[in-house]
């Protein structure tokens, strides 16, 4: 069963990437051509996907997206493997380990995010927390097709294997004493774990980690979006290792 | 009119701040009452606001908005004037100007992070950029409330004031030399200016910035959000600030 992505920028990142089967291309009538359009024709063409021009009322199922007026079918995403993932060379990589993010459009930002700051992979559980689907590979702007979403059983299970393999664990948790800023993340593999809108990361996860941090906050207003907070700490990370 | 704003976070926060009038709050006979639910009858109950229990189908017309249950109808959000905000005293103050933001969720979670970060405020063309609405105030969590939101005419004469009262300008730019942590943000006024979705800062703002600045980006991928873009250079700031 293919999955149905849309969007102009995710479409064509899924072209351009490749690596998914896209059935076909659907473009509405009723939206005036441009530069977008005009690349994912032309992509499509290359790689010999149908494209059809189809009335405005195909995407009414599709309403409640913003899809700008093309979709596309494609293979569902295939997710990467923790194992294999060690298996390579990795110096001074990073992961984010996302621990029950329920919103598509925080988990689509997160990953264009970490693709923006050169994150190595997400990983995911498989339950509690939302699933790649249209609304992230929207949201994502196609940066989805960049980085190796990584789903496993169990976060305990992936902790310990990244701590096995020399990786250090750092978690997100507002009552910690540390600022992000005060790690020094460069020379280390490390995997940073964002907790979940509203309960943050689970007490399990929170013991195993080297580290605890958290973001300073004004105005006694403790609540960062969980994309923006993942946004902060990894470009500090970056901003580290550009700097050192 | 009353505005309608919606979700449990965005109505405890507006009830505390109390600076609006709350004229009714609906709550759906369907939710589990929680602590959330809890803390804005009382709140309410103090206020003298009434709230009511209402079947489910009331809050169809709201359908497509993650409403949790419960609404509120609100007086209209007061703007904050620019040139009041500048009489005050300023020190070490900082403002986010928003250049042609088009998605609301981003304006929420901009509204958010500056909040968090201690954003003076906010300023938002009355035109070409998403106003205040719904889906903004429920986005931000109530930080709405925290955080003067400044409407202007013209972005171009709220610069040209800005910099007359000593005001730093420092615009984002994809194509700046400056990444955004060569900047030192202590000592000074500044206001940072966070350009649309897509195309950016516009050019008439670029020439009168001070400063241009860009986010190092990896990968060639060169797309982050704009409350994520926002959000790591205000923490940037902040950061400085509290390690000078």
């Amino acid at each position: 069963m293919d999955d149905i992505i849309f969007g102009k920028n995710a479409i064509t990142e899924a072209l351009i990437n490749g690596e998914r089967e896209i059935n076909k291309i659907l473009i509405s009538k009723s939206i005036h051509t441009d530069a977008k359009i005009e690349k994912i024709k032309t992509l499509a063409k290359e790689r010999g996907i149908v494209f059809q021009f189809v009335a405005k009322e195909k995407f009414q199922p599709y309403a409640e997206f913003n899809h700008q007026g093309v979709i596309a079918q494609i293979s569902p995403l295939k997710y990467a493997d923790l194992d294999e993932f060690l298996e390579q060379n990795h110096q001074n990589s990073s992961l984010v380990i996302l621990d029950g993010v329920e919103d598509p459009h925080n988990f689509g930002a997160i990953i264009r995010s970490c693709v923006c700051a050169g994150v190595s992979g997400i990983i995911i559980p498989s339950r509690r927390n939302v699933q790649v689907n249209s609304v992230v590979e929207k949201t994502s702007a196609g940066a989805i097709n960049h980085i190796p979403i990584i789903k496993v059983n169990s976060l305990t299970n992936a902790v310990q294997k990244l701590k096995d393999s020399d990786w250090w664990i750092i978690a997100t948790d507002a009552s910690a004493n540390d600022n992000y800023y005060d790690i020094k993340y460069n020379d280390m593999n490390f995997a940073l774990i964002m907790g979940a809108e509203h309960a943050g990361v689970s007490k399990s996860l929170l013991k195993m980690s080297d580290f605890k941090v958290k973001i300073p906050m004004m105005n006694n207003f403790n609540s960062l979006n969980v994309s923006n907070a993942a946004s902060v700490i990894i470009f500090e990370s970056l901003r580290q290792r550009i700097k050192k």
